[in-house]
């Protein structure tokens, strides 16, 4: 254990990539690894210790635009499959980040991870699990209708329901054709990082506010890649305005909940995630 | 209405299609519509007054066996998708049931027919929704582990946990290499329905029987459409061994499931299934 | 299954009947079938393909006016279910529907019609189960503090706890000595259908929208049939809003529950609901 | 407050009440009201404080026999409001307790005893309550497949689904013709209570013993009103097995449930029991 | 049964003591049992039949002003036990009264109760049961954010998750150093009880109007003892706004209900509070 | 980050000291801190990278033996936290573990922790949280009665009743006096750790089977610190009977769930660990 960069061998791969060309594109899909990351600077001192790879994600079959609807969720989440299946099979990793918020292809990467016994985490996954270990309820501050759906199935999987207080919507969709609204968002996002005004984190804020004072969260999670860099920014907006409320982002919690499970050599039950054929099998389960 | 067979015009679509020459496939790929139809005879009454339509499913991309695992679940369900939505385009039908056990692709269909306002039933959805009809708690008689954990995952998410008293596994998995008995599952099958002694089916009795006794099931599903076939022959040795439970299957339930649809021109809530961009948008969802 | 009209010969039981001089009525008592039945025009292309008998109800006991509170609830209950059994008994139906909006003698009725083997339904528990089907979550629009109790019992009783976001109280209560105002309630009905302002269908209105709005209903039930009438209205003014939100109302939604079970062969099960002296009995029974 | 004699007024009514020469009955419709009052022992004590007047019960309209079926307990339900209500009306009374195993017409009194200020209690709903005062989970010991699902029904309507930790059934109905085992009851009363063997008295012995020891109830209550004098010879029995478990009877449970209401001078919340057209209402209300 | 005052042998402990000089005290330590007893004049008659001590409290460890944080409450918690179990040393109870809002030391007073068969109740826990017999849900009249987490995390503990609608903060601290405004609390009491205007009344009284019309809360109970003075209040301006709801407080409702299990012989559950080494083991537990 | 001893610095916090001369006592209190720490081989590895101190706990003031019932926890638990306190004070730690089994003071020492911005973890927390990490529920394999009360409590209160499928009693209590056979416990530790026959592993062995084929366990957790020595043993022979369960214990969980908190610089929220007189407060909390 004297070299950490041998303790952790991550793979981090993102949910998809689209051609340079790509008009509706929100990230760099070549440079480095680096520059190949949303808010590289957020994470950069997790992934210190770290001997980590990043693929861009497999090129997308469903159009040239980001996802958002259930549809084009499964579909990334299919494409990343094949992925997985090979940093598993390379022996190269001994954990793989999913990146992008709304977790697709997870269920099924952790089942092929599970036969590799390489732990796989992912965004809003890792958010849940560390939100509830820091208060009773949270709020998923999220950028649009069909999003907001997609985080609700995940949160009713992920069996948090009880610990959801609300989703809420900022209403900032993702850039699709035919809308010109939806490039408002990288921009959006370089007002804010410069330190000018965004709607799109003031949106957030006031959203922030209403689930603290009404709905009753206790700690804010992010639904969608595309807002995770006004994690600190409404960290810093909330302290200032007297709320001493945790707000996660999705890759800071993957990559620190992906540490917690290969430092306890874990990754996931076989009775969760069974192979088939398994040794032994169960006659019953319940709910 | 007077001629109700305009009125249900329905498009079935099978999950998957293995080739002809496939080792391990349980069912027809080819002949009349009704022969590629598993157990056309227990639900021909009911498609008697449906014009209907089957397609045999998009040819497997996961290999050539059918599907047990969540990763096979959603390849075949991501290949289901372009059928689902040319069969809207077509404009032909008001109506689709997806064929299959545990329901690859449904909620991605839902959206895509919501978009035409063409209802989409499933099976596994279905038998829940009906079993909750008729009793406080079902179980699900299911074929293997990795299928049990599949229906395991659909209970969670069409949120009947607290309906569901048990998933029952009797251990019968489906065909796939490199494992012979799989082969069992067809003959168990030939043997049931000639009256003989099936292995299968006596499993599938003792869970039942356990399953009212000690799970506390008022009513009984089947997980997987190759088990589909035991319906009656469950039902009536249930009869006879004095419990007057209801026992459902997939096919005849999701298809009279999308009659009640259609006939009260429903399909689904816009707010469960949005689209993208649309007039209305909620600032607060809850679980 | 040539004749559809031989396939549903259905038996629809009001929930009670007011002498024709009786001041409080809301509806004609005598006629025909066709004009005893409110709103019939909703609902005649359901009943076209269904050889039906409709009974006016029980002669109330309880006073002359429609019932609003438990125990009137309770006492139209009890005198409705001699009908039921009357229909069991003659053998000419196979299936009863129960008229009204809290479903007066529901459960007991379930218990006299599984001796028949005779499905029974009715118009509150029809559309929690259909509105289930839809979204994630239903709001009951309803008319007065005494009855949304009643709806609010039978929601706990039907076990939608947790798919029941609210129950909405428009506050236009029952005619009832010695309250005059009882008797806006035909008026506005009157008013709505000419399409002239009704205060009703605005009350209800507002709480459809505050419903979606805020308390995170994804579709609309009716409470009380004597809302029934408002079911297209409301379907279209939320949509003219921008809410493409199912709006169901009690009839249609029994009638065609009711012919779902017909064609499935099914009632309710026998664990549900025992006969005295079965042949099995279950030692333990779950919650 | 010298005489506690005038503090508590209690009316207790009966469930119904057979005629003298019921073949089928299973108590005194006649005599002194201790002669009247099933197990007087048992309570004695806990009426010397009390002043209080015994009704039989209405006459029975359902049949010569015990109620069993849900269509019976409704009929007898209905049959006692009236009673309910002459208590109230009369003035003598500053608390009703309904007597009888299964609560028949009880949140109709209650919704009556709201509109004087007097307190109802009932047997089954005290014994809940009182119940989850002293452990996490009870189980319920019952007389029969159909007394079950009444006991069944009301653990849902009072909203102790997660208390309850099953419902144990030691299969001794109650008598109806045209069956001779139910005579067997009194015979197994009158056994038991003069310390012989009595076979319904080991079975309920048995199903206490599962209860605790494979359901994990913490507390037993009694179903059935038939079936309460086992009250003490239960808790001796489990005592002197070394389970040192409370089990609860009805009478005692609703009499010191109704001393505790009228000692606090509340009955129900107004909300819960709306009287029609309140002073105040309520838009929304929740589940 | 002769003489009631022999029936109820009860000990009233304080939470806690102060010294007589502590600056930040609320209530009297020294005097007469009626004079040491926050608000005796609200719960004389109940105590009227009860022969009763008082004991004023330990003194108090953590410093010398009120309890408000979780390690306040543990401390006085503690430091109660010992005055538990010299009380049923004694012999001279058959009931012990834990006085104080937030139940310091309750589940572990129980404990040490059940080894000598003397009942415990305290003001929180007694508060919730007789608020279930009431309505549907309560909600929570508190006085802090730190006491109102205290409130939180007892209605968990309780298990009334289901039935506990909202937590109402009127944010009027106890006194502690260096806080000048926490003298408040007393004032405001005088205030209210001479019938002038008192801003802790008023907010209270604002707070369980938004818990009635907002939250869907059917009953109120009072969180802290400092708070309890303002039940008649509340309950009046309630009635005078024309709300007919139940509203509780901590001392009566730990008195009536210590008196019922008096009077039916119950303590507690030896499996919820097992001593070590009992004669019975369960191998499983369930929650 | 260059130096990761830097990163953490943790300050590890036993449950309570007993004197060395303490006849029950089942640890070392002396020697270095490596010999201070129960099974300290199995999170050597853990620790490796971090910078930590032990405190032996305070030394206890209930007794010369180990604690079990809940009176010992919440004594233990009152002592540790002036232990808490004292090390935030100090500044030299970034993170305290609390070691022990059944987490005497959590709560209230994560109030404390927060005021300093430091996290604290706990063995049954940390365990909790990972195991809903790997699979849908977890079983407790514990050792006695009192113990798994405590345990149960804890489910409850962290929330986690939908998650628990069973506490597993293997009944091998702690030692204290009078009892003789409480030391056997560190007999079958010894035993257990050198290959020999332990019955409590054994017993262990059996109640993990059962926990797992009948009550749906999907991951196992050990409920008391001195079972935690059986987790790689329980581990090892589970694999060998083909069950691929992951199987935590507390100092581990603990270790790297403190880890996971420094990493992401967070500790709670202060919603849910408010400090006393905050600069903003919510008017309403939910459950």
């Amino acid at each position: 254990m004297t070299n950490t960069q041998e303790r952790y061998r991550f793979h981090l791969i993102q949910a998809f990539s689209l051609p340079e060309t790509a008009q509706y594109k929100l990230r760099s899909m070549s440079g480095t690894k680096e520059q190949a990351m949303m808010n590289y600077q957020d994470v950069a001192h997790l992934l210190a210790d770290t001997n980590w790879d990043l693929h861009v994600g497999a090129l997308a079959t469903h159009g040239d635009w980001p996802v958002e609807t259930r549809e084009e969720f499964m579909m990334v989440g299919v494409n990343r499959l094949p992925l997985v299946r090979q940093a598993c099979l390379s022996k190269k990793y001994n954990g793989i980040v999913l990146l992008g918020g709304g977790d697709p292809g997870f269920a099924e990467s952790r089942e092929i991870g599970r036969r590799f016994g390489v732990p796989v985490t992912s965004c809003a996954h890792s958010q849940m699990h560390i939100a509830t270990m820091l208060g009773n309820r949270f709020s998923i501050i999220d950028i649009s209708e069909t999003h907001n759906m997609r985080m609700h199935d995940l949160v009713i999987q992920y069996r948090f329901g009880n610990n959801c207080a609300s989703i809420r919507n900022i209403n900032f969709p993702l850039p699709r054709p035919p809308y010109e609204e939806g490039f408002k968002l990288q921009d959006q996002r370089d007002k804010g990082l410069r330190g000018e005004r965004s709607d799109m984190l003031e949106a957030a804020i006031v959203e922030s506010l209403i689930a603290i004072e009404e709905d009753g969260a206790e700690v804010l999670i992010l639904g969608c890649s595309a807002a995770f860099w006004m994690r600190p920014l409404i960290q810093r907006r909330l302290h200032e305005a007297g709320w001493d409320v945790p707000v996660l982002e999705g890759y800071s919690s993957a990559i620190e909940h992906l540490k917690l499970l290969v430092n306890l050599n874990l990754d996931a039950s076989s009775l969760a995630f069974p192979v088939d054929h398994p040794k032994k099998w169960r006659r019953r389960k319940f709910i």
